[in-house]
Formats: C-alpha cells, structure tokens, sequence
C-alpha cells in the first residue's frame, strides 16, 4: 500500500567514541524511506533540500522505489545541517552545531499523486508542518504515524498538542513520554498521553527496546544486544521506517501486526547503529534482514506452560 | 532438590520518592530464601543475625520450608543494618548508614544437614566468605550462583576472582559488568566475563529487564513495566531466588530451562518492588504468581514466521 513520508533529508556530522564523520548524508526521511522500502515500495517523499545535496543519494532513493517528486531542491540554497558529539554511552549526545538552512522556510507540497496515501508518516519536524501536511490529504490515512521530540515540547507544545491530536500513532523516547505526560512511571505515562488522542503509544528506549502500548494492552521488543554500536543517528528513525513500512506492507493495523512491526522496526534500527550514517540500510539483502528477524526471535523465545 | 543459601539477613531503612521507612527487615537472604520457597521447599539458610531480629521475621521463613540450623544468633550483638536512599529514577541511590554490627566477624558454618546441597546460592557478600562456604561442601552442588557488586571489586579483586573461577553461574548488574570486564559492550563484557571462569553470566538491568549469556548463546528477558515501583530493595536478590528456585524445582540446568528460569525470576523481582521490603513477598498465592508470569508470556509474545 502507498506511503507517503514526511521529515528532513539532510547532512550530518558525528562524532562517537568509536570515530567521527565529515558531512555525511542523515535526515529522519532519509532513514524512514530506507527502512521501509525493505517492505513496501509505494514511497513518496516529501522533503526539502539544497543543491549542495548529491544526487548519488538520491539515486539510491529511487533505486529502493522512492518517489521523489515531492522533495523540493532549492537552487542556491544549503541543505539543512546538524553535527552533534555523543558521550560514551551512547544514550545521551551534544549538539555541536544546527544550520537550518532549506528548513527555516520549508513549506511542504505535497504533490497530486501523494495526496490520498493509505499510510503517513510524519517525521519528527516542526508540529506546524507535520500539520500542514495532513490538511493537504484528500482523504484520511488508514494510519498516520508521528515521530517527534522534546525540543517541540519546550518550543511549541500548543501546535504539538493540535499535532498529536490528529494522528493515530505516536512514536517518543522514554523521557520525553515521562516530559510530556509529567509521570515517572512509563505505565502511567502512556494512559496520559493516549487521552491526548493517539490510539497507540511507541515508547522507544534505545538499547534497553521499545514499547507498545494501547488502553489496555502492552507490548514490549528488545533491542539486539550488539557486539559494536558504532553510531546511534538514525536509529530511531530507522525504526520508525521499519514500522511503517511493515504494516505497509501486510495491510492490517491491529495490535497484533503491531507487535509484528515492533520486531521488524526493531530490525532496522539495528542494522543502522552498525555503522556511521545511512550506510548499514544501503543494500540490505533479504537474507540478512531474515537472518536478523531471526536473531530477535530466538533472543526472547522461551516456553513457559501451566500444569 | 536441596538449595543452600547464604548471604546477609540483616535490617533496612529505606527512602525512595515514595515514602520511608523505620528499621525493617531486608538482607540479600531474606529476599534469597523467600523468592525460591514458592519454587522448592528444601531450602537451608546460613547466615548470622544479633538477639535484636524478630522472631517473626524468622518464623515467616520457617513456614515457608526454611531450614534455619545455620543461622547464627549473637547474643547482645546487633544485626546488620543498611540505609539508603533511593534517587527520582530509582536507578541510583545513596548509602546513609552501614552498621556492619554482626557480619564483621561472620564466619559462616553450614550445619551437617546443608553441607551436600544440589544448588548453592551465593548471595552478595565478602568474596572471601562465599569461598569459605564453597569449601565446607562435601560434595560439588550441582549448580553454584554467585551474586556480588561494584564494591568487591573496588577492594577485594583478587578474592573476587578466586571465588568467580569456583562458580558456574555469576549474576552482577550491567554497569558492574562493564566495570568487571572494562568494555562498554554487554556483549564483549560477557565474553570477557565467561573466560574468567563461569559457564554462564546473567547481566540484571532493573527496569530494563536481564540478559542470560553462555559461551554460544543469549537470551533476555523483559522487566514488566509496572504502574508503581515503590522500593527497587531486594529485587536482585528476590531475582536470584526465583532463578535458583526454579532450577531446584525443575531439577534441569540447561540453558533452555535457564530461560525459563529467568521469567519466574523476573516476575519474583516485580512483586518485590511493588511494595517495601519484603512485603510483598510475603503470602503471595499460586493464581498471583501464575497471573504474573501469564503477564510477562504477553508482554513478549509475537509471531512471525518466514514465508
């Protein structure tokens, strides 16, 4: 089924215990599209770039059967830019530098043939603009997922709130659920922000997993545990590509195929941490993407039967 | 099977942003023995308490099938007694008090009766003690689990050492894995950690659930997300004892039943935190822990199968 993804295509520089980039290719979208065109292949993008920004990636975009009619790429313009450091523990990073660039003026088109897409994802983005993109929809999404973070907590938490309201999946790490609900208790947290419209709740948690709530059931995924974590950028993204793009893919947005796409998700961002950058989600054959599915199940596969 | 247990029964005083409490009973035995008597009944304790430990506390024990004839009273000594206090996120905490009182000279005499145990639990205590301990077995027990902390290997590491290369199971906390092993990935932590003598290493990570490593195989197992937390005290000792216990029970030492073992593990540790101390482990009913570990069957259950 057609999906249709909103969020930054950009530069990144990073810096890890494990080595640092120069200006590489990063973005919530570019990771969202790579992520899931492992599952679907009906992807428009909706993004904004400058024309700094190389066609090599773009290229590879379209060779995974992303629809780039959407992306709009400014003539003189840069490219949005974020270089951040992350501490040794890869749980908590620096930002080092923000170029908005493109960005502080992006007004997204989405283009006739993207209009009625039966699956949206919104990219973490100014709330205002993940906004405009869902007035632009001909008709409702059979689902709409939205990623977001607390920097829109502390800036715009009106426009995030309206945001928030419109969509049926909402995608946050733990402490931004504890901030935006005001509950220590993830438990806890999770009700306060499904009143606030969401019919489903994807607390993300880094190494430590993910989990799924809706008002009366949980779910939880673990992360791989991973010889080397070379590079976390993306990997929330990544996840929420994974996501999507499965659902995408098996056309049934119950729980339980949620719980389903939890695992594949989790698959993806995996892949991603791997290495620096998008690099790990370029060429992924099935086999390794079955291989690592595989890997989950047996990680948390027990039998437990009552007398 | 027979499970000797050592290790401290002594008194808390405890604060957490939930509330305090008076002197109250706790002790790395105390939650031991507990947490396994719902799982086997031929349980020994060798520990050490002054003339000021109640009688109640000891009886409790004693009703759940606990043999206490190596349990040393000092007459007009104290017990043991720690106090601490818990930060917001539970995770950390800060010791206000230790009273060492009767374990500054504990010298642990395991009774005739518990000298050839199928399984001996090695609850966290002066390395050199659990040796002691090990030494006065007549034969070699079946399984020997072995918990410790940060705070041997900080001034008893080679003590420490000796006694880990003696066990066949060794429980520690992640950021003690890091710091045993010095790598940052639980993965190469693990490795690193088995080479020094155990079979298998069980990394708790609180909140963030456990992982179960051997030479060739990992597997992990989730922490229920719970509404309330009120006292983490007690929860990797209750851990131990459900995982212990349930090997005793089962009378299997595979890694598979070892999986298992560490779901009735993880669900003994939910109910310690859900109230002070022992509390809550005390009077649980066979329909509360079978609904508890229903819970945690749910929480991981997916289904994916390969075309």
């Amino acid at each position: 089924m057609s999906l249709l993804v909103v969020g930054t295509v950009a530069f990144d520089a990073i810096e890890t215990p494990f080595g640092k980039t120069d200006k590489i290719v990063g973005g919530a979208a570019s990771y969202i599209s790579l992520a899931a065109s492992y599952y679907t292949k009906d992807i428009h993008l909706v993004s904004v770039v400058g024309d700094d920004f190389p066609q090599d990636f773009l290229n590879v975009l379209k060779n995974q059967g992303v629809d780039l009619a959407g992306l709009q790429i400014k003539k003189g313009e840069k490219s949005f830019f974020w270089a951040g450091r992350y501490h040794n523990d890869l749980n908590s990073r620096d930002t080092l530098d923000t170029q908005l660039n493109v960005l502080e003026h992006f007004d997204p088109i989405v283009p006739e043939s993207a209009k009625s897409p039966d699956f949206l994802m919104l990219g973490n983005l100014v709330p205002a603009i993940q906004q405009k993109v869902i007035n632009q929809m001909t008709k409702r999404p059979k689902l709409i997922v939205m990623d977001t973070m607390n920097f829109w907590m502390d800036i715009a938490m009106d426009d995030l709130m309206k945001t928030i309201a419109m969509v049926d999946v909402l995608t946050i790490n733990d402490s931004e659920a504890r901030q935006l609900s005001g509950e220590y208790s993830l438990v806890k947290a999770a009700q306060k922000i499904l009143a606030m419209g969401p019919k489903v709740l994807i607390i993300k948690k880094g190494e430590h997993g993910a989990l799924l709530f809706n008002k009366d059931e949980v779910f939880f995924a673990p992360a791989l545990p991973l010889e080397e974590v070379y590079d976390p950028t993306g990997a929330g993204d990544s996840f929420a590509g994974g996501f999507i793009g499965y659902l995408a893919q098996t056309r049934d947005i119950s729980f339980d195929n949620m719980k389903r796409a939890l695992i594949y998700a989790s698959a993806m961002a995996s892949f991603t941490v791997e290495k620096f950058g998008t690099e790990r989600l370029i060429g992924l054959s099935q086999e390794e993407i079955d291989n690592r599915l595989q890997e989950f199940i047996d990680l948390v596969d027990f039998d437990i039967t009552f007398a």
